[in-house]
């Protein structure tokens, strides 16, 4: 599990009430902590963007351009406006269900109450892509189920070439594969 | 977990046999008395319906007027008239992948058959549906499973409106949330 | 779990090196001895094809119209070439997350990497199709996970008469069931 080369990651905190400033988001650096203790790199600072579909696309494309670790953090509920799933797979290829299934299965643990989240993990382009819960604990534990694995995943995605602008409107399941 | 409010709760036979007649189901008395043991409200007289997509579906929009939980037992399975998933999804807006992988996961401990679960979870208009499999030991085991989260999730999706006939024809992948 | 009669099962190997004779395939030998000493029946020789989906989707079809059980090794990562699951849901009727669940869920506790497979499970005609990763370790693993059930699940499938080629081009999650 040791995987010693950095890679860039990028974080967007997904949360009307971070992007219109009247609460201060807690979890970044809860998320910036556990990943410099696990030896990959600290992450740039966060975007903020408000629970709105194409606003949080938009974020996970631009991120997902410079970024080979792109995580969200919020929206991934059962409420009215948590809607950070849907627009993951707005902008992602391939969809990686054993990462979603693994960060609830870790939780379930916990709280009864990660069955709720339907976060959502995958390929934008070349960079992996993973929603996280809005607390800052529930961020952590399901960021710790995955993990070990995040740096293999990010080796074998980042021999991929591919264009994740053209995969913006096309759904996970019914894209075709970059390398046919 | 305690949940102290009661909210209403409807229970859907889905069978062939039990809907013309042939067999009383064994089901719905062993729900019922498994939802008033945890504080739950007793769910009213279950409707009966046969493993047809539509009657299925229609039963299930139905309920969702009317309850904040809808329980369906039955045709989760792979035998070929079993439709009840596809039913439930040609009705919810929004899926919850968290609670059946929870039933499976819980089931999966007694049985190796609840990995031939096809059962789903979602959202219909402000009602919370989940499918459960059609024998009273299966029902119980998987309903178990959920119920520390049921009345948080029914608390959550109350503050919603939103008009289930009109998500009726589209696919939960696809379909716009209320909230935008 | 005991499950006396036996049914034919087949194998198809996907492998771009395989396929091209530059590498010897050495799962094969592994599952055809996993399964036998299960008391199922050995598998004819298997049928190898490289990483291409149409090709893929075309081997499972003609295997689905002989054998009762066809698994697949191989091709079921993030490399950009893995193309399998795609190839699998383009002509299967319906998906069994059950299963996929079960693999990972087991393939889990020996290593993180399981979560990084998107191995699929569904119904092709009357036939059971289980994906299975391409090293012979994590690919009877995963076998292994779902071999008590197995044998209902074709039992339950055999009873149906369906029409595999008619499905191809189908989405599983919108495909009408047979049985209606």
């Amino acid at each position: 599990m040791s995987h010693a080369p950095s890679f860039p990651i990028a974080v967007i905190i997904v949360s009307d009430r971070a992007a219109r400033g009247a609460r201060a988001d807690q979890t970044f650096p809860r998320l910036a902590e556990l990943l410099e203790k696990s030896g990959l790199a600290r992450p740039a600072a966060p975007r903020v963007v408000p629970d709105e579909r194409e606003q949080i696309a938009a974020a996970i494309r631009e991120a997902s351009a410079r970024a080979a670790l792109v995580l969200t953090s919020g929206g991934t509920g059962i409420a009215p406006r948590d809607v950070t799933p849907e627009a993951t797979r707005d902008v992602i290829a391939r969809e990686l269900p054993g990462l979603s299934e693994a960060m609830r299965a870790a939780s379930r643990r916990n709280t009864a109450f990660a069955d709720l989240s339907r976060a959502v993990a995958g390929v934008c382009g070349a960079a992996l892509v993973v929603n996280l819960p809005g607390s800052p604990r529930g961020a952590c534990e399901c960021l710790e189920a995955v993990l070990p694995v995040l740096g293999h995943a990010v080796d074998l995605l980042r021999g991929t070439v591919a264009d994740c602008q053209a995969e913006a409107s096309r759904h996970a399941r019914d894209a075709e594969p970059e390398g046919e």
